[in-house]
């Protein structure tokens, strides 16, 4: 090394990442970031994915990392930058993926003084973020970067964000630092075991979410347990990843509408938690609760979400002497002609669904019943929207595609989310990215209707109007075309089966405006 | 009153706001604000303006702000739409323009529960809110939306988030709270009068911005002060509003580039500033100061960002004697057909800019001959970009549009700054927004690569490829088309000017975008 410049602190965070097995970074750099720009560039370790807006960064990222298992790094700017991340990282963290934000910020010199990008970086990091420290030399930067990076895979996964000084990463003096230990499962205990074996019974439901969920294995064994105790196994609304479709086993999720998720865990009188919690309603409704399961309702955690649930599940599987029990879904009949409607377009999607695919779902409420449906389809990896916050699916699909090169992505898009971080199809089309993206365009919020009549309220034109997308109306293929992505508008659900098995079958980015 | 239904909390508060002047709410509305949209259709008080986005929502109520002087309210969902709103609302903050957001959260007896929307709301005000409350009960709600409002309107303007629990918004027990007291501007002292005049001289620089730029006659008295005494006026880089053109007078800029500011500051040895304070760099570099005053540089407060600067500027001219000094620049000659660089697009703007029209400046590199070219252009405001948060451009021109309804916008846009709040067009079209965009099509962060040269940095293929947007390129014009906003590419200078006259002269959005 002696003829070599000395390393500066954020070519030792880029060595020290690569070394630890990162090797993505989804980046919207500024000004404060151009030293990481250098070094990813001299150093040529990572692969850089470019997201016009920081919201592409983030939920790329977690697409990313849920489907690799290991954390992207992204790169942001500022407080402000990092505030337009915020949703995504907040769905990141709603979803226990892991993830490592780098942040730049100004030289620590420059702090003091109120610059127009001057702002609390460390403060938009918390709600966020599970970790947030901010570097303090270039020597112990990297070292900063592998804690944040033990964070981010520690049990369960988090979301760990790295504030950066401008001239800690300008800085000579970086030390490459070693990888965080790996992480470990909190120990399930016997007696935990014991008591959830003695809980299970036909008013039992088994409520599993987690890296169960990632285990086809330990979801057919679950069923095991459901077929041979009677008791209901059940996902909550929304998951990181579940690994479902023909051959494997499926399972039912607590819906999202507040009566009916309230009428789904009625009849339980006990509840065991495997890598969740008690479910929780979405929103707080007037004269409804807020904790789902049933007043009085016993709860026992066999293993939490530090816990290992695939062994769990095992133990209980080997107390009781169950079997692992597989769907027997099969395909629904392929659509004939008609309309698009929220029946129609599930079988169509579940006959078009390929091997091996990924389906990336935010269609809300247009895709009600393509979970359903798509019990018997070609085996297949689900990811989700987790924290609500709409405006994940376009960047998940990009960062799923990155991860996993050789599966097609199916991107469930409905209308109204798309348009959060539509920025993303430009990234999909500059790296390749095999993603199907079908927009379901019933051109409103129509959650928000069925919200707007729950909250009691008896809307008129101007509420409904708040509330309707087609004035003018979204035309997503133009949008589409605009940043590099073919597309097509679609109103016959036949000709939608087939428009998306045939993008499916091609490689890089299209989309599918199905006109419902 | 007695035989309605008692008042809920969300209809005190829209009454109030609308009793104290209150006229637009621009919204992005979600589950835990369903009793606004509720209360603002039954009341039908406010206009309500959707967008697609919460960037869209901050960027237009502060564009809005900027020419109306009372603020919009916004209308957001939780931390993480608060997130999405940030950027903009840190712009807004740096501008000071008066802002206030109404924030829904969970219910107050949801909040305890890990729901998936569930994070820290005033924890993701905080960092872009100069005030933030949580309301508490619906008797109280109203009046702290008037302290919301006080806030806002206290000097210098501020940006105060009210959060609203959904309960206490659909509660009954709401009470209708009278308008905040008039704000009241900081004393302007006798002895800084005397103390600014006795320090006028060819080697000082006054620094002014706030009101005195929204105020021609203040501007020119300045100018006065600046011939009587060799003294030379600057303003800050960036700056809420400044009213300019034909038979005003002018007034420069600091440079941003920070080599250029250092040296335009550097013959002076006394500042007197007027609403406004010492400038600082926007970014720290390597060897460069982070304040722009030469050391030893003599600094004088005429009055704060809290004071009344047209009032100290007069005091100041009658105390020296200073006549008003107006401008003289006339419009710089048509520019003939050819290519369309940096120098000829200014004077194609120049050019074509009607009377009393609204220029909105989000053009960063490509745009910095602009300023100078339109001095002598027709009358009209500029506002720009304050808080360096790129992806401001387009809701500005959105809100100036709705305050102002009778002038012609014409928003300055860079291409990379304009993908960060893209779908502001679709609220343009929806809004019959008499807005013309000219997007700047450089097809790079062209800024960030001089960025990256400043910081020393000889980058590589795989460094400017994170700072091209050519790969795909970006087609505006198919973009725009898609949210109903009809467009243009143009590729030679004349024909840009007139295209740019012809789309001001008609209502409604158009977008063209200028091949440069």
């Amino acid at each position: 090394m002696k003829d070599q410049a000395p390393m500066n602190g954020a070519e030792s965070v880029v060595r020290s990442l690569h070394g630890a097995g990162v090797r993505v970074c989804f980046a919207n750099p500024g000004t404060s970031e151009m030293q990481f720009v250098d070094a990813l560039d001299r150093t040529g370790l990572l692969r850089c994915v470019l997201g016009l807006f920081e919201g592409v960064v983030t939920g790329a990222a977690d697409g990313y990392a849920r489907m690799a298992d290991v954390p992207a790094v992204t790169l942001l700017h500022l407080a402000p930058g990092l505030a337009n991340a915020g949703a995504n990282m907040h769905n990141a963290r709603k979803a226990r993926s892991p993830m490592v934000n780098l942040v730049g910020d100004h030289a620590v010199r420059h702090r003091d003084y109120d610059a127009p990008l001057t702002a609390d970086v460390a403060g938009a990091a918390a709600p966020f973020s599970d970790w947030v420290k901010t570097a303090t030399s270039p020597e112990s930067f990297a070292a900063d970067a592998m804690e944040a990076l033990g964070a981010a895979m520690s049990r369960p996964n988090k979301v760990a964000t790295l504030i950066a000084p401008a001239d800690i990463g300008w800085d000579a003096g970086g030390q490459i630092a070693p990888p965080p230990a790996a992480p470990e499962f909190a120990p399930l205990e016997e007696a935990a075991v014991e008591r959830a074996a003695g809980m299970l019974g036909p008013d039992t439901v088994i409520l599993v979410s987690g890296r169960v969920l990632e285990t086809p294995e330990a979801v057919a064994q679950l069923q095991g347990i459901a077929a041979q105790t009677g008791a209901k196994a059940l996902a909550p609304t929304s998951n990181r990843r579940f690994d479902r479709g023909a051959g494997r086993a499926g399972i039912a999720r607590v819906p999202y509408p507040i009566n009916m998720a309230l009428d789904t865990l009625k009849p339980f009188r006990r509840a065991v938690l495997i890598e969740t919690v008690e479910p929780v309603a979405f929103f707080a409704y007037p004269d409804r609760p807020s904790l789902l399961l049933p007043a009085g309702c016993e709860v026992a955690t066999l293993t939490g979400r530090d816990g290992d649930g695939p062994a769990a599940v095992a133990a209980l599987a080997e107390r009781v002497g169950a079997q692992a029990n597989r769907s027997h879904a099969s395909l629904p009949p392929a659509p004939q002609a008609g309309a698009i409607t929220p029946e129609t377009i599930a079988t169509a999607i579940a006959n078009a669904l390929p091997e091996n695919a990924i389906v990336v779902d935010e269609s809300v409420s247009g895709g009600r019943d393509v979970w359903r449906q798509t019990e018997g389809a070609p085996p297949h990896s689900w990811i989700s929207l987790t924290g609500g916050a709409i405006g994940d699916g376009i960047p998940l699909a990009l960062g799923a595609a990155i991860a996993c090169p050789e599966r097609p992505v199916l991107a469930l898009q409905a209308d109204g989310s798309a348009m959060y971080t539509i920025q993303g199809l430009w990234s999909q089309a500059r790296e390749g990215a095999n993603v199907t993206t079908v927009v379901f365009a019933n051109r409103s919020y129509e959650i928000l209707k069925i919200e707007l009549f729950a909250v009691g309220a008896n809307p008129g034109r101007s509420a409904l109007d708040m509330l309707d997308l087609d004035r003018p109306a979204l035309d997503f293929v133009a949008i589409a075309k605009g940043m590099g992505v073919p597309g097509r508008r679609v109103e016959d659900v036949a000709e939608l089966q087939r428009a998306i098995a045939d993008a499916m079958a091609e490689p890089g980015p299209f989309l599918v405006e199905a006109a419902m």
